[in-house]
């Protein structure tokens, strides 16, 4: 028997791939601040679970395979509330935006077909490019250029006959990079002018720390119609991860029967969670608001606090609740082993997602991690004092740095 | 813009493409019995809506990407109940049955590689098996042997150096063929004997209307561990279609390394779902007995009348809650458009699924239907009558058949 090829290409996720070795420390009784997993802790709306518990059909059955007509009627109103006009047709339903991604890239990629995804990124983008046999032509950007893509010449370098897509997170997942009004454009216009589909993950869209950015959507751009793939969710938009409640948004009817038949194969999605989903849909403009708010109040935290430590190299992120930061230690994989097998502050310690599987291109992000700021002001704070104390400990100990060559 | 080879070799669901007319016929007044969709009418137990109304985490958290615990521990009790021992690891919870096949399908397929299926096969298979780039090699039954496939040469003459799997539905959708003891040996001994992976999807498990069959699994033999693959379900098994849990039993360490990276990258199944489903499976062996009691008398009263319209062919069916039958029409496609457009009987009409799509070899099924007998006893008697009525006045009408030449 044969594992596929295909399979074979994909990588455990980074972001759990230290989950035994943390079951291990919290049995030696260790404290253990999580800034690996994008799972925020604000409360879910309770509009949800009231929906949910006033869900009485007799039998629970499928819903309609593009998704539940309420849902669809209040995704579409949402939209519209962002002065973006969609059809019906132009949404399907979808288990997460995970299943949006996995089932677009099965609708547009061959084997040996390429993606142009800006570096780092979200590593499960692998998975459902690998699981359609594509190739990510990862496109570079750097630390100390705050992680910014929009570049023009170095999009299109990348360009091949096989290019079939270009694929970004706005606001961006792990670097919270926002693209600005002009970079978006740019970046349409390339996918027009090439015929390349554009994805765009826009699950973050609510978290931008600038006024200046709004509440941005390629979907305005209505000259992209045929280009524009958008992956939505409401995981992090109302703190209901587990939902597992997301859709895909094209006006490209060619991709919508395709997209179609996969969503008729495995039948619906969660009943109940979609119920539940349209009512979340209810919550005002308070609730993102608030949440908005917490959110950069611990990212000027995070940000504070990681500035204090020396040989820190970290740019402001302007949305989403990640940073990518640079850290003064020989591989930040090897550090996060270290931090949980053996290190303690009072019984604490902290983990993150080791930087180098968010590249593509191999010797990039060693020393680099992402951190999720979806921990209170308090533990933030804390997990952070733990983080400074962990590299000069780790600096000392296992890379035998010298005291005088430390400032 | 492109849309890919193998979302292009896929097709549109055939229980769902009429839906359409569907709608239409319902607009102009007129009533359908639904015998197109396995849709059990049968309620859901309660403890479902019990678990989940009780759910109230602040945070509507992603769990575990394997499964939630609770539910994992309620899958291994149930399977020992069936004297299977699964270790945790064994069982990968997924979102439904559907998932559990796309998964194994990416997992193990390669292009051009080769999966053996019984035909008439659900055609949801096709979608998971050309996601892959893989190619069904259907084997072949007929009406007049009541579609059993267990034929140990038929199986191996399909058998190519690219042979990956052999994929088979115990009890079986469309056909509702159970296999015997002897038989799933038989089939085990070829699987093991050409090392092919062995996917059963035993989703229908519970309901075998003879005890000899008793709860049938291939998870008995533990001689196939490295070959075997079991897609299970809560949806038929507690009227839960719904609620999208299903799972992916395998012994195989290697394929299980494989899943779990697919199921990595979509994070998890819904929360609250997969909290009513361990629900689920704390109703007893009451609940099992009398869903089979009550599609046994419904079988029995399909049959019934099926054999009642002159030139039907049609075998009683020994499991699941499906048969296949062949009708005296020219074309069942056309017929079902003719119902839903130009027929009704005293305002009601039927649908059915055409049988054409459930094969992969052109030209077969032509005739031939599958009926989902998931109606209560009257609706199934009159939608019987209906049909009956319905072949009568399309033979005269619409195939112009000299009344003499019928019987």
């Amino acid at each position: 028997m044969q594992i596929s090829i295909n399979a074979n290409r994909c990588e455990p996720s980074p972001m759990r791939k230290f989950h035994p070795l943390a079951v291990a420390a919290q049995k030696e009784g260790k404290r253990i601040f999580h800034l690996n997993i994008g799972q925020p802790d604000l409360p879910t709306p309770k509009a949800f679970y009231e929906a949910v518990s006033s869900f009485n059909a007799r039998t629970l059955e499928y819903e309609a395979s593009p998704g539940m007509p309420v849902l669809l009627d209040a995704v579409q109103k949402y939209y519209k509330g962002l002065d973006v006009d969609l059809e019906p047709n132009d949404i399907l339903i979808t288990t997460g935006g995970s299943e949006a991604l996995l089932l677009t890239c099965l609708s547009i990629l061959d084997p040996y077909t390429e993606v142009i995804i800006p570096e780092p990124y979200y590593p499960n983008y692998t998975t459902f490019v690998h699981a359609a046999g594509g190739v990510i032509r990862a496109l570079p950007t750097n630390p100390w250029e705050g992680y910014r893509y929009a570049k023009r010449e170095r999009i299109e370098s990348l360009i091949t006959k096989n290019t079939r897509a270009i694929l970004i997170t706005n606001p961006g997942n792990p670097t919270g990079v926002v693209l600005n009004e002009e970079e978006m454009r740019m970046i349409a216009d390339v996918a027009k002018e090439h015929d390349l589909f554009l994805i765009c993950d826009e699950v973050y869209r609510e978290f931008c720390y600038d006024d200046k950015f709004g509440v941005p959507t390629m979907a305005r751009f209505r000259d992209i119609d045929e280009n524009l793939v958008i992956v939505d969710s409401v995981s992090k938009r109302f703190s209901a991860c587990g939902a597992r409640v997301g859709c895909v948004v094209t006006r490209n009817k060619e991709l919508q029967q395709a997209l179609l038949k996969f969503c008729q194969s495995r039948l619906s999605v969660a009943t109940i969670d979609q119920w539940g989903a349209a009512a979340l849909y209810s919550v005002g403009q308070d609730f993102f608001r608030e949440c908005k708010a917490e959110y950069q109040r611990r990212r000027d935290t995070v940000i504070r606090k990681l500035r204090m430590i020396p040989g820190v190299v970290v740019e402001e992120p302007m949305g989403a609740f990640y940073l990518m930061a640079s850290l003064p230690v020989d591989d930040a994989d090897k550090f996060q082993r270290w931090l949980l097998e053996k290190f303690n502050d009072h019984g604490d310690t902290v983990m993150f997602a080791p930087g180098a599987p968010f590249y593509e291109t191999p010797g990039k992000g060693i020393n680099e991690v992402r951190i999720a700021y979806v921990l209170k002001q308090e533990d933030l704070e804390r997990a952070m004092d733990v983080l400074a104390r962990g590299i000069s400990v780790y600096q000392k100990q296992v890379m035998k740095v010298k005291p005088e060559s430390l400032n």
